[in-house]
Parts: structure tokens; C-alpha cells; sequence
């Protein structure tokens, strides 16, 4: 079974610039990753963008949709900021793809002690292959259908709308 | 959906004792994984017992057995040694239990740096809430079916039997 | 021999707030550090202040001299942000107490990974217990006196004035 | 001021193979760990043998203080378990030679989550560049001579003989 990685950024990526003491994008550690997480999956991983995920605009998320629609692969993990996590999947799910695709990410960045990102991407790689065609979020440890998901931006979790 | 973690000991618990220099269980970790995880799933641990694989009897495995069989969850997590996993697995998938139970585990102990162990534990929550009732070990970013696995002693990874 | 170390924030302590995505104060992480390099020295603590070092001002340090000249140890250690650490060094140094002070801070939050907050405070706790009475920076796995040290802002590293 | 590190292995180096499941010796981590620190001490490194200090011969032994005698440094750090340290303390000592001694080491490896490596290397590379010649340990935050120096077998830290 072969998955695609798409990257797009989000709290996931982030490191800290020692000189300038910011949070930036440099590299994606999707592969340090898998990497650690001595992962046997057939995945290739491709970067469409490097943003916080609140400054994702509608052009983004088509190009997002348009790397699902043209992916060989027919099962797909996007990684995203949390912020607007809930946007891109509705206009994903909207799409109706004939494929399986969970987009996750983190609340800590994964190059910080106590992320959970190296334990969601498990989560999203194993729900990825083993739920049937269309969209989800996977987050804490959960998964959500695309038209029933939000943040919940006082918790910093995930929950479904009537929640 | 509400699942059950039996915890069995193997290397994902295993910790270093400063004194004597040994490797030695203390009490699980699994708390502290699914709160780095941020996991918001209903899960509740049971400690059966804290051993190396490599020490699991038959006496062992039937005591598994039946706190699977007698679990009022129907989705269960199995936490346990990499070096015997494939025998457990069997055990219970001739058993034929009517529920979804995932064994895993971790190549380094959770305590150390660069631990599989965050990862897998993802995997495995994950492929528990969406697998048919069967018995499957989460290994490797992958799934595999409790009659078709082994534990690659040189690799230190799992594959298909016919691999 | 008893240490005191005086706490003023900066780098060293600061931590990620995953509900805002920004860096912030919490608690000082030095009782950890200590912990961590089962440090057996007589140390006591106080907290000053907890700030970014670009925001001290003058009234701060003469808070922090005052800390100084009142505290009964004579050996002192000071965490401090490394942007004006060169600034509060000089102040204190130019006030001649009969004290050895040393002065460090991190270039990396402790609580993210890759910090050298552990290493630096490992050199000031062994610089402050073999120099002679005086005013010094930390830095680099160096000791800078008072009146000869500068951080370099390109490369984020502690050099003499006139290197 | 240009320091030499003469590693020999002990706890601070060991790591854990995943295949066998035991510790062992790999390479040494010391430049890791320099680097880490953003060390920009003069320090050359030499690794003399990568050994359990409860396997130390008297052999070697003189092998280090052989390599401590033709150092032409005069400021020398020795990596070292900690079971042995006073032994070697003591030979090295005894042996007057005109240079300042410091030996460190580990009770956690290194690579492990929670090690006080870090910290001990830390406090090594300050007292070596301020203390007069003479053989020290320095562990647990603190310095020790070498005629006054043991290592408490319950507690795991160092004391003073008469403690």
C-alpha cells in the first residue's frame, strides 16, 4: 500500500531561530519523522507550501486539492496548521475525491520537547490506510468526518460540531 | 468509541536504573504517551503484567487471552515485547475473539531519545477504532494480520511471512 | 560552598503556548536543571524578574545589583536573556562588589530540544565556584569578564570586544 | 586558552542497540555535545579506548596517564565511568604531573532522555580552564580532588571521603 505525503506547514514544522528568537519555517521533518517512527510504508512527500495555516488563502487550499486530485496515490496525509485545519478539509470533503485523505498536525512544533506530532502522524498514517474514501482530520488521537469537525480554540482540541 | 490498553511490559517501558547500569521496568509510561498525544479518546489501561518478551510463557499468554476475552471493551491495545509479539498475536487470533484487538510495541524504550515508541502507540489507537474484529500487530507505520507476521531479527522490523 | 542563583528570565525559560502559538514565561525550568545534572551544590534560588532582556531597563538592573549586594552569598549566578546580557554585566561590574557573579543564559529555550541552557548553566555553577571576586558572562563553554565581552548578533556567539 | 578531552568511554557514551536490545559502545558523542552547547573553546579531542570503567585495567590506566603526560595541552578533560573515576583520579594524582586534571562522566547515557552528560560536561570545561594544576573530579555540580573524592554506591553522586 503506497501513501502520499502532502506538506503544507502549520505548528507541525515550526522551529525556533536562535538568532532572531522567532518562530520560522525552514525544512519540512516529515522524513526524520518516519524516520524515528521506523517506518516500513511505501510514502512519498511532497512540499506544495510552508505556511502558518492562518494565513492559508482559498488559492492555497486549491492548490492543495488540485496535488489530491492529480495524486496517483488514492490514499493521502496532509499536513496542516490546526488554526484552519477544519477549511481545508470542508472544501476537500466538498470536492468528493474518490480517495482517502487525512490531513493532521500539531500543537507543539515537532522539533520541541513534548510534541504531539510525532504521535499524530502515527495516528494519520494508520487511519489513512485503513478508513474507506474521503476526508478527515486526525487529532488527538481522534478522527473526524470532514463536515463535523472544529477547533476548539479555548481547549486546543478537536471535537465535533454539536460537541 | 471507547478503547481498552493492556499493558504487558517489553522494551517500551523499560527504563535505565542509574545505580546498577541495567535496564529494568518500573511502572508504564502509557499515561504520559497518550497525554504527549494530547489523546482525547476514552482509553483505560489495565497493567498485566511488566516483562521482556523474551520471558513470556504460555501461563502469560492465556492470562492476555482472557482479558481480552473478558474486557467489556470490544476494541483493545495490547502494549508488548517486539522479540514474541508474532506468538501473542497468534494465540489470540486462533481464539477468534469478536473484537479489534492491535498489539504493538517499540524497538527503544520510550524513555530514551529517538524512541518508535510515541509513533506506534499512534498507529496502533488508530487502526484499532477503524479495523474489523481480528487480531493485527501495528509495527512500522503498517498493519499486519495475526497469521502473517514475523519480526525480522536482523532488520529489527516486521514483515509478511512470505516477505 | 553555597551558590545563589538569581533568576531574570530570557531565552533560558521560555516556553510555547500551543492555545496562542507564541513564546511566553511560565515558571522558571532551573529547579529542573538542577535536577537534571543531579547538581549536589548548595544552591538557593530567587526569582527577580521574568522578561525578555530587550525589555530591561535601567530600574531593572539596579534591582538585580541590589539583589546582589544584599544577598549573603557571595558566589551569585544570574540567568539572564542574552540580547543586553552584556549590559547588566557591565553595570554590575562597574559597581566593584566583593562578589563572584557570573552571568549566563541560553540561545535555545530549555524546555525545547537542542537547548544549551543545561551546558550553560553547567559552566557558570563551576565558574562561579573557582574565580576570584568579579563580574563574568558564561557563555560559549568561555568565561568573559565584565568590561571585555559582547554577543556577536550574526552569529549568536559571545567573543572579547576586540575580536 | 586550548583544552584537551581524552575520552574512555563510561556511561556517558553508551547507547542502546535495538537489534540486541543491550547497551553498548558506538562513537563517542562528545562532539555532539560541544555542539550542542555552541562550544567555542579551543578543544581537541582523542579517543583512547571506549570502555565499561568496571573493565579498567591498571594497563590502562597508565595508557591515560601516558596520554595526559604527552598532552601538549596542560588543560585536560577526561571522559570516564563513574563506577572507577576515583581509581583513576588517584593514579593520575599521584603522578604530580603539571597540569590541570579534570575527569566527568554520566550516570545516564548521553543519548537517553534525562542524562546529566550535558550538564557534567559543562562543569568540567569551566573548572579546567580556571582551577591550578591538579587532578579533579567533577560531578554532580561540584569539584572534588582526587585524594578526597568517592563515589557513594546508594546515593549514585560523589562525596568527600570523611562525608
Amino acid at each position: 500500500m503506497s501513501v502520499k505525503i502532502l506538506i503544507t506547514g502549520g505548528t507541525f514544522d515550526k522551529e525556533y531561530d536562535e538568532i532572531s528568537g522567532k518562530l520560522y519555517f525552514n525544512q519540512t521533518h516529515l522524513p526524520e519523522i518516519l524516520n524515528l517512527g521506523r517506518c516500513n510504508l511505501q510514502a512519498s512527500m511532497e512540499t506544495l507550501m510552508m505556511i502558518d495555516s492562518l494565513e492559508m488563502t482559498d488559492g492555497d487550499r486549491e492548490l492543495i486539492l488540485s496535488a489530491c486530485s492529480r495524486s496517483e496515490e488514492d490514499r493521502l496525509v496532509i499536513t496542516h496548521g490546526t488554526d484552519t485545519m477544519e477549511v481545508t478539509a470542508r472544501r476537500l470533503g466538498e470536492a468528493g475525491l474518490k480517495k482517502t485523505i487525512v490531513l493532521t498536525g500539531a500543537m507543539i512544533p515537532y522539533k520541541f520537547g513534548s510534541s504531539d506530532g510525532l504521535f499524530n502522524m502515527g495516528t494519520a498514517l494508520a487511519f489513512v490506510q485503513s478508513l474507506p474514501h474521503g476526508v478527515y482530520v486526525a487529532m488527538n488521537g481522534r478522527c473526524f468526518t470532514w463536515d463535523n469537525v472544529r477547533k476548539n480554540r479555548i481547549k486546543g482540541t478537536f471535537e465535533e460540531l454539536d460537541s
